[in-house]
Parts: C-alpha cells; structure tokens; sequence
C-alpha cells in the first residue's frame, strides 16, 4: 500500500499539487500541510460526510457545495494541522474565503470547489497562510504519481503513512481507472467512519448514479471499520468522477459496465478502509471480525461492532493473549439474542470455545496456549463467531489497542 | 478508604473469614482467594446481577437462592482467581457443590448461601479446593475489623487496593451500621456495574423494601461509573439486612426512618462506586462528567455516559491535556439533539468553551494552558458540559485510560 501509486493507474485528467503552509505544529511528514486536486473538466461529485452532531464549518459548506455542483465539481482544497472546528463564524468564513480564492485561480465558481480541513479542535484556522499559498498550489499542478504522492502525504495528520489504493476496469472496450488515498488514524468508528477520502476515477458516472453507488459502497467499507470508538467533527468521503477515458457514461444502476465500476471502486474503498486500520494509531495488528449464524445481517453486525469497539479485546490482541473468553463477553452485551452454550469462536483460526466431539454445550477447546499466542503475534488476526441463532452474517475491521495508542492520544497537542 | 474499618462501624450480628486455597495463579494480595460472610441470623437480602447475556454459573445460582430465600440468607462464599464461566455443564455442579459444603458447614440450607466468583472466564473451577478449604473457613469466622480486611482482599484481581465504605444512621434510638467492599477493576460500565459488591447492614428491612431501595441506590451509584465499556459475566451487588441492630423494622418505603437508612446505604454504594473507578485498570484520575441543560435527564445521562466511554477523552486526561474539543465531538455523537455553538464546556473547573462577553457563539475561550494543564495533573477531574438544550442533568464518574490500562489487559493471563 506504501508505495507509490504509478501513472499507468492513476486516472486521467486530473492533477496534484502539495506544500507546507505553515499549519503544523510540528514537521510531520516533511510539514507538507495543504494539497489541491483539480479536475481539468467539470466532475461528477458524490460524498458522505460525519455524522457527529459536532460539523466543522468545511463539512457543512463542501456539502452544500457537492449538493449545487454535483455534475459540475472541479477541485478539493484539503489542509492538516487545523480542523477549523468549534472556532466561532471566523471558521466559517475562512472556509469560504478558501474557496472563494481556490475558484478565482482556477476560473471557476466557488460552489465548484470541495474544501476539507483535519487535525486539532477549537484552534482559529490562520486561514491567510492558506490564502497566500493557493496560487503558488495552483500553479504547481501535476498529473505525475510524485504529485498525488505529496497530496497522499499532505493530509497525515497522527497516520505513520499514507494509504493509497487503485483500480481500474474495461467498459466499453476502454480502460476506467480508479484511485483514492484516506488519512486516519484516530476517531475511527462507523456512521461515518473518522476520516478524510478522496477517490478520484475517470469513469463518466452520472451524479445520481455516483451518489448511489458510493452510499452502498461506504456501508460495506467505510462504515465496516473502528479504530477507537470516537467519530470527528470533519469527516469526508468524496468521489469525483470525470469522464477522462472516453468510456461511455454509466447513466443508471444496473447493468455490467455498472458492475464492473462498482467492483472497482469498491476494491479500492475497502483498501483504503483497511489501509486506515492496519495505520490505526499504535496499532500492531488488524483484526477482521466475522459474526455467523446471527438472527439477522443486522444484529451479525451488531455483535460485530460490539467486539470490535471491546477494549478488553483489543488489549488481549496486542498482548498477542488468546483471550475468547472477552470476546464471548462482549458479544454477551451486545443486545442480540443468542445461547452462549451453543456459540462457538475461533481467534487466528484456532477454534477455542465450542461443543467437544459428542458434547452439546460448548466450552474451552483444548489448546496449544502456546502455539496460540505465536499465531496471535501475526499482523492479521481473524476472528470469527458462530451465534447458532440464525443465519445473519457480518464482517468488520478494528485493530488493537495498544499502550502506543495512549502515548498518542495523551500529548497529541503538546 | 484504604484504612481498616473500625469495629464500631461494622455491622453486628455479621462474621468474616477469608483464606488461600490455590486458585490465584501468581501471588496476588498474599493469594488471599476464598472469602465468607455470614450473618449469624437469617437475613433479608437483595441483590443486581450482570445483564451481560454470558452469565456465569454463581450468578444463575445466586439469584435463584436469593429469589427463594429473600428473608433468610445465611451466607455468602466468593472466591477470586477463576470466573467459573463458560465451562459447560460442570460449572453449574461446581457452584452447587459450593452452596451445599457451606450450606452444611453452617447448618443451613444450600437456597441461603450465595456463591460468587470473579476472574479468569472459561477456565474449569478446581472446585475441590474450596470444598477442601470451606470448613476451616467456617471455623475461623471471626466479626473483627481484622477479618473484614481479609474479605475485601480475597475478591481482589486487578485490583490495587480493598475498596470498603460504612455509614450508620439512628432508627428509634438505635444506631444501624452500613457497611460494604467491592472489587473492580475492568470490564466496568452501567448495567450493571462490572464487580463485585457486599453491603451489610444490622437494620432490619422487609425483603420486598430493600431489593426496592437498592435498585434506586445502584441507578444513582453503581450505573454512574464506567471504566472501560465492558461489562463482565459475573457481576453481582448483594445486600444483607440482619436486624442485630435491635432497630425497629422498616416494613416500607416511606418515612423518616427509611429515608435515613437509604441515605446510609447510597453513602456506602457510592463511596464503594467511585473507589472502583479510583481504582480502574491502571487509572491515575478520578473523572466527574456532569452534563446540565439537557433535554431531559435520560439524554443527560446518554450525554455523560458517551463522554465517558470516549477513549479520546480518556486518553487526554490520562496526559493532562485541555482538550475540550474531544469532549464536544463525544458530546456529538451522543444521539441527543443540541446547538454546539451554544454548548459550554468546564474542565478541572476551568471554562474552556463558551460565547465570550457579548459573542452569541461559542468559541475556544483564552487559557492559560500550563495552568491548565497543572490543575489536570490533579487526582480529582471534574467535567461540566451545558447543552442549554433543556433541564435534564445527569451525573457520572469514570477513570483515564493509560498505558498501564493496556499493560494490565494485554498480560492478564500469563
């Protein structure tokens, strides 16, 4: 996922640009702290945005803005270091102003124009660094892998590395491409999942379809992960699509070319969604989490979440400590209706907690304690859940939670 | 609270005995693991079980036993080390077996003994050992302040520290003696709160009166505190009401009398909830989330209790750090309906978030932030958050989460 993406997958028609504005507090990641991505013709925009009670001024004015321009959007202005959250109007007007500025230099509308920002609340937005340094931004576009590289560094705010992923199709005999990047790494959870995304594809999609299309594919992706529990006042997924291929326009949702797109797009939504929990702050392992034979898909995810979001079973995984007995208490609290004598869990796939041959209540497996914590040491870490109670099923990521995540989130200011 | 009661507090007509009989792994608390009370005459007892759906065996016991036996308990056995949980059918015949060794031990029936146990879940219970070890339990009762200290040892895992608490009160002359102990330390969240608690008390109070007194004092207690989400198999809060006291009877939920014996037992609860949060895994601050101007209380309550499960927030506190800005995204994602540019925000007493002289809107309000960040280093956190949404308040207590919360997590088995 690190490395860096090549001109051969990324799509057409559109170019990146990255610098250092001086929002960071400290040198991150070279300090690269504000990056602009710009669609040489009108794109079709679809987006799905926190759902915290709490928006950022940036949320609110980008959504308004894919709402008026969604067949029409030309660019994203994305800062780190500042989430110009919870700071009076000021904030407000500062997104605008950032806007307004990114349009002039393009030649476009400001309504055209997504504007994203992510890191600390509360702090005022020195929004004329931004302002002073758009037109130089603008006027360093380029389609070239080492600008979209800097764009997928430009928006790290406590990620370790940047997440980028890539895809592409055949419709109607042309080559589609789609590629995106996602920063992390903290205030991961569903509804929205905690982040920023972009996905850029030269697919032509009309916006409706786009809209969809992206809705479902979120709920099988993005809403699927957790880090920590916590959702941001700031988080944004957006699609652009441009029609740069020459690939003829995907008009409604059906069909094989529609398939073909979903599948790719789909492909690297989930990349990206993985990518940003195998990066979850101090994380060491990323841990898939199926639920089986739940009464519903619904109540499967249900019990899914609920182990994902379990503190005790996050700490069992980074101490590598084939603990299923918090996983079975966790899903014993999460609201769905099941026999624990009748479920049964594997954890790296050893099974642990089932009926023995000729036994109808389950209890713990015999294991090789050892062998298991070895298994338990490796980056992936299934687990999986059989509730007997249905046929429902679901699958989620999380990651652990480690002593590293703490030393994160106790001096992230200071 | 770590000081040994005095025997002018304790309970009359109540003896203690705890001892080691091999079921903690490693020398914990000079392996103190196997504990008794009894009360020398049938007592009226009431009690609060995990709702968690894996319940443990001691818990499906014990709340047949204080169903049948609400005006006669005799006696309760606990044992820490092993959670007797999720081990088949043995596991009922081990707690079984438990209640009728101290049923026969005490001359009593097997429906007048509770069994407790806390610790390891899916681990067989070597139940021969305390069946071994239960009648020289038997014989050393003892009702001295000495032999309590044994008690609030023996239930402790991760514990650093017996929680006990006792409060007295006059009924027609007499003085009735509350007095209690509790383990925490993990898997702690409302309904129920995750641990174990004994409350006795010489008062006498009829069975129906004091399961309903106790309810109402554990909604305002015991499910105020959190420390990490998870809620346990095994939770269990008992109270037995002897009468030794000579006091006169409280046969209602009415009164002078029975309003001074429920202020003595929410005394005692209270002080025995927040000493588990003190004493959270790896905790260094005690946190109060007070959340006024609600909608109403229960959305007040949803309020605090997402800031307190928020490992964002808890991190932060765990680095001293001002960040109300986590605080107000917690605040938002709580599902309740507010304005956050008119929400306010103390923290260590200080008034962070809020309109400045003649603002309408909310913003960062200047701060002093080593002051602030010297008053947060202090054991004793308070949080104010108004929504000024309404008049619902609540009230909650949890703990930060630190590097030490991981250690003691991700090693607890080995």
């Amino acid at each position: 996922m690190s490395e860096i993406l090549s001109s051969r997958v990324l799509p057409r028609g559109f170019r990146f640009a990255a610098t250092s504005c001086g929002l960071k507090k400290r040198v991150h990641h070279g300090s690269l702290d504000l990056a602009l991505i710009v669609s040489d013709a009108p794109a079709s925009a679809a987006a799905v945005f926190t759902q915290n009670l709490v928006q950022a001024p940036p949320v609110v004015l980008s959504r308004a803005h894919v709402r008026s321009s969604a067949d029409a959007m030309r660019a994203v202005i994305v800062n780190s270091g500042n989430a110009n959250c919870s700071t009076g109007p000021g904030g407000m007007a500062a997104s605008r102003a950032t806007a307004q500025c990114v349009a002039k230099t393009l030649g476009c509308r400001a309504q055209q124009v997504v504007v994203c920002s992510t890191g600390v609340i509360g702090v005022p937005l020195p929004v004329e660094r931004i302002l002073k340094a758009a037109p130089g931004l603008a006027g360093a576009l380029e389609s070239s892998p080492r600008a979209f590289d800097g764009l997928t560094r430009a928006i790290m705010t406590t990620d370790t590395r940047p997440k980028r992923a890539a895809a592409s199709c055949r419709i109607g005999g042309r080559t589609v491409r789609v590629a995106g990047c996602a920063k992390g790494a903290g205030m991961i959870h569903p509804n929205m999942a905690t982040m920023l995304s972009f996905v850029i594809t030269d697919a032509a999609v009309a916006p409706g379809v786009l809209d969809r299309t992206l809705r479902q594919v979120v709920g099988r992706t993005f809403n699927c992960i957790s880090v920590d529990g916590d959702t941001s006042t700031n988080d944004t997924l957006l699609v652009l699509a441009n029609g740069a291929s020459g690939a003829s326009k995907i008009a409604r949702a059906g069909g094989g070319d529609y398939a073909k797109f979903v599948a790719a797009l789909e492909q690297v939504c989930k990349a990206l969604a993985l990518g940003i929990v195998a990066d979850g702050e101090g994380a060491t392992h990323l841990v898939e989490i199926e639920v089986r034979g739940a009464p519903s898909d619904r109540a499967a995810a249900q019990v899914a979440r609920t182990i994902s979001g379990s503190s005790l079973v996050k700490t069992a995984l980074a101490g590598a400590d084939p603990n299923w007995g918090r996983i079975l208490a966790a899903a014993g609290r999460a609201g769905v209706p099941f026999n624990p004598d009748h479920a049964e869990i594997w954890l790296g796939g050893v099974k642990m907690y089932g009926p023995p041959a000729g036994a109808s209540y389950s209890v713990a497996l015999p294991l090789d304690e050892r062998a298991a914590h070895r298994r338990l040491l490796e980056k992936n870490v299934p687990i999986v859940v059989n509730l007997h109670r249905g046929r429902g099923t679901a699958r989620v990521w999380t990651c652990d939670l480690t002593k590293e995540y703490v030393h994160i989130n106790a001096s992230y200011r200071t």
